[in-house]
């Protein structure tokens, strides 16, 4: 089955949302999809203050109850599915799903990015089980027990200053001699005194029964193994983008994040990419819903033409 | 008097805002410049209806609310001064008020834009009796009675078809022989039956004792001019960025819009703007409050050091 469409929209996290909304203010009836849950990386999210404008302590949870209220007032509904493959067949764009095959004229990539993860061998079993991709989400779980932090980057500073507070030990481990966060964030953690840095470490294995029980590291100058038990691991290694299905189709930077112009336009003429699944400066909340809005109207302008006479 | 800073910013619409939220998380001290009512043009719109994230039906209101809670909440203070000059001196920035000077290391220009006005010899002394540049801010004073819009753009059709609502007639007085909105808006607009389009035309004067009773118009093809009696005068030709203090410190485009990167800096190391002194693709809120986020973290760069090993 094949359907027809003017505009289709990949994800529906922050960004996805705002090409929508904006798309659908401008005239167009664009296609949604969206796999998971409406919402993306911010359903994970306890409060959102870095989110301009919003009244003090909103939840993520509430952002997306708005972002979902907006949709519906909107008329706009999301298809629930995943879109596994997108082809390109004589200037028109095709995205295949196990129901049906939707044929678009444009199309704006919104799809995210997911944690990166450390590859180690029983990383996916214990997820859940001690292991974590995210402080904020399942910091409280841990309360007075050890945790690690694996990173050096500003996520990762920020996850061990959070869990410091709940946490009765928070182990920062980094592969090499010295951080890459943000000096503020450096010397807020230097001061904790339930944090401890291990640098040029490395973890080799994650131990456990039914729950992570301790992790054996690696230190690269020693070569000496050592064991710490740890009750959570929290990787903040970086984020991957969601990008792997327009590879072919568009260009990506040597991160696999997606090139755009000002207006978000990526090197495919008919196709625009907005969000963390994009190469862009700030990667926040704010500037994704900015993108999308940007990426809608840049499309509906290539849709329908700039501006056309009375 | 001379007072020194590491980062001044100039303007507290919601860009100014955004920026200074960043700066402050990211461990910053911002001077905050505002001469007027923090909110800038948001103050002015009835609901906010473009911002994506928020409850529906948020008043502008009550985002400037939100807006001031923020800065509250990180302590941040505006110094309710005009900034009547901005020089150079020896790398360094100084700000002029009419209490102190400030020295800044970086400066963030957040100063917005304003309405441009016909340039009829009493276009001023009509301001709030009969002439308006927001539909949405007095269109309610002229239920059932004759209005016109004045322009060709998506501002000015926007504004006729939400007067048109109100208003007993709304005509709308372009000087070209077509107008410059989208299509979706002039297709709405030709569906109104009380809208009337004056292809052609221009206003020569207002005319009306304490309140406006009449324009004169001529029209360009047929040279003939007209009276038109008329209680409220919308007028919507675009806007002009606040910029004339930068101008010899900064590059603008023709139009006197703030040229930056994508990370939002000037033509000077220094100096950053966001916001709607800003050229770019999409003006509109969410644009503004993200530019803002952009702007501080790429200042906040600059004046720390990327990044700092521990």
């Amino acid at each position: 089955m094949y359907l027809e469409s003017e505009l289709g929209i990949i994800g529906c996290g922050i960004a996805g949302v705002a090409a929508a909304v904006y798309a659908k203010r401008a005239g167009l009836k664009p296609v949604i999809f969206e796999a998971n849950t409406l919402g993306g990386q911010l359903l994970f999210m306890e409060t959102v203050d870095n989110y301009i404008g919003l009244p003090l302590g909103t939840k993520g949870q509430e952002l997306a109850t708005n972002l979902r209220n907006t949709l519906d007032n909107l008329g706009l509904q999301i298809i629930n599915k995943l879109v596994s493959a997108v082809n390109i067949r004589e200037n028109k764009i095709v995205l295949q799903t196990d129901e049906a095959n939707f044929i678009v004229k444009a199309l704006i990539i919104a799809s995210g990015a997911k944690f990166k993860q450390l590859g180690l061998k029983n990383e996916d079993a214990f997820l859940g089980k001690g292991v974590s991709y995210c402080a904020v989400c399942d910091g409280f779980f841990f309360k007075n027990k050890p945790v690690a932090v694996i990173g050096g980057g500003n996520t990762a500073v920020e996850e061990a200053l959070y869990l410091s507070e709940i946490a009765s030990k928070v182990f920062l481990i980094h592969r090499r001699d010295q951080l890459r966060a943000l000096d503020y964030l450096q010397k807020e953690l230097f001061s904790r005194k339930n944090i401890e840095v291990l640098f040029n470490s490395q973890i080799n294995q994650i131990k456990g029964k039914d729950f992570l029980e301790s992790v054996t590291i690696k230190n690269s100058q020693s070569n000496q193994e050592k064991e710490l038990p740890l009750r959570g691991l929290f990787i903040a290694i970086g984020v991957k983008a969601s990008t792997d299905l327009y590879k072919d189709i568009v260009s990506l930077d040597e991160g696999g994040f997606i090139l755009t112009d000002d207006n978000m336009k990526t090197s495919h003429e008919s196709i625009w990419a907005c969000g963390d699944c994009r190469k862009r400066p700030l990667r926040q909340l704010i500037t994704a819903a900015s993108e999308g809005a940007i990426a809608a109207i840049s499309a509906y302008k290539h849709i329908k033409g700039h501006y056309i006479s009375s």
